[in-house]
């Protein structure tokens, strides 16, 4: 069974959701409905795939950061918002076009959703094409810091990503990389952790480490790695860079950073210790090994910016 | 079908996992199975269960935390680390049972573990009893600081109930509380999240608010709530108790202080807030409206620890 849809003259008067009586999608074949499955469901968006994001806050998230809309996909329980949500996509530059404006029914929707209690409104993204200047420079709001760019390398829970994207932009990073093997920072579970931040920071996604590490030189970013097992007895780890005490080292760097954040488990891949600046790990008691990665890349952020606003 | 079980003599020779060969549960209806599928499913122990922990590393944390040993479930692919956690088990005051030494199949292990790639290696622990004085005096390397405690009021996500008990841990809490209608810290999925910390850290669960809030007035501990919407721009909430600055209120606290997390989304409860001595919350850039849980308990404590640290 087909799509049916109709497309509204521009004439019509514009009430609230009743200009958009489109006709509703009926049909799980519908392509529409298993492109916002496949996006919103995967591990990340493929090559040249849109970014599929689900829920009103996130849907609108997208909008204000200004990312252009592939289509968006209202239910009936997520018909009341929909008036808001035209509203905020009108003030984008790139606006929504009323034919990708789709309905579907909620058990329909439930069956594309990737949340157990679906909201009823998803969109489909196109994926930013961000670049290491957009990396190093930040959005709009931190152009002149130095670059401060969180790498996740490694990496295996999206919530954690998605967390620490959220940290990045709370303490003012210019942006992020998610290296080769890292949990995508725009599949559905990082976007919901991020709460929107995966949306507004610039993110590079798949490099390689080595290519990371030679363009971070050539730019004259340092390599922090973060390591666990810092104590408070004050022992340290046998080999690799010079280990920099926590906090206070941060106190006054305000040269471009990148820190590296590693593996949950495995912590730093062996080249990055090899080719970092400094290894810096926050000191703990008791009988904690280590924090977690989300925790501790935030703590890291946390005092990098700290110390940037302390020394400016 | 029961469960065929001998009972070795202690005269038997100890060599590596040999002394051990009890017979092997082979049935799904087996008792034990179904207490062991009942804890490392569930959402916490009820009254009078035991701590159900999977994981070579967790249940060795168990053992090291003296919590007393009900039962150990070990299949095939577990089996190679036997010998290692009755060492463990044997430094500790409760020691193990032999009888209790439960042998399965790495298939029906499968069915009754929590995890997707189980290592075949699972315990029964019973609930251990903490008074809200435990909780106040922290573990013995802790006593003779003032209080530190974190309470979890209403943090619906067991990852972020577990990543906090890890932080308070690490930054030398005394001790926990998880209130009424708080995802339970001794989970499965918290106990994890936490690294063990939820089984050595003092915990109390299942309080009622204004009993815990009364509790705390008698025993004169501080009570901070943490609040979101901290902005850089130095704009505050409207109403509820003085906010403090962070970080710069916690510099020299010396006092006993609970500091009081919410929901993730809610935040705290409205009889928090007003009971509260202060609110505090941290200071943000960008968009970014809150941060996790998580990640914001640990910052409070991080600092909280420092500021200990410092004035000593």
């Amino acid at each position: 069974m087909e799509r049916k849809r109709r497309t509204l003259s521009l004439e019509q008067p514009r009430g609230a959701g009743d200009e958009l009586r489109a006709d509703v999608i009926t049909s799980r074949d519908n392509k529409w409905l298993k492109m916002f499955r496949t996006a919103l469901r995967g591990n990340g968006p493929e090559r040249n795939q849109p970014i599929g994001v689900e829920g009103i806050k996130l849907v609108e998230d997208g909008l204000r950061s200004g990312l252009a809309l592939e289509a968006l996909l209202v239910s009936g329980a997520g018909e009341r918002n929909l008036a808001r949500i035209l509203d905020i996509a009108s003030e984008t530059e790139a606006g929504v076009r009323r034919e990708r404006i789709l309905r579907t029914t909620d058990k329909l929707f439930a069956g594309i959703a990737g949340t157990e209690t679906p909201q009823g409104v998803a969109a489909l993204f196109r994926t930013p094409v961000w670049e290491l200047d957009d990396v190093l420079r930040g959005p709009g709001a931190s152009r002149g810091n130095a670059a401060l760019v969180v790498v996740l390398a490694g990496a295996q829970d999206p919530g954690n990503v998605g967390t620490i994207l959220r940290s990045a932009e709370a303490f003012g990073a210019t942006g992020a990389v998610a290296t080769r093997g890292t949990a995508d920072p725009w599949s559905p579970k990082a976007l919901r952790a991020s709460a929107g931040s995966a949306l507004r920071l610039p993110v590079l996604r798949g490099l390689a480490i080595p290519v990371l590490l030679a363009q971070l030189k050539i730019e004259q970013v340092r390599v922090i790695a973060a390591i666990a097992g810092g104590r408070r007895d004050g022992s340290e780890r046998p080999a690799g860079p010079a280990t920099w005490d926590f906090p206070r080292s941060l106190d006054d760097l305000r040269q471009a950073v990148a820190i590296f954040i590693g593996n949950e488990g495995a912590g730093l891949p062996v080249e990055v210790e090899h080719a970092a600046d400094a290894a810096i790990s926050i000191p703990m008691s008791g009988a904690v090994e280590s924090l977690n990665a989300g925790v501790a890349a935030s703590l890291l952020l946390y005092e990098l910016a700290r110390g940037r606003e302390r020394s400016r």
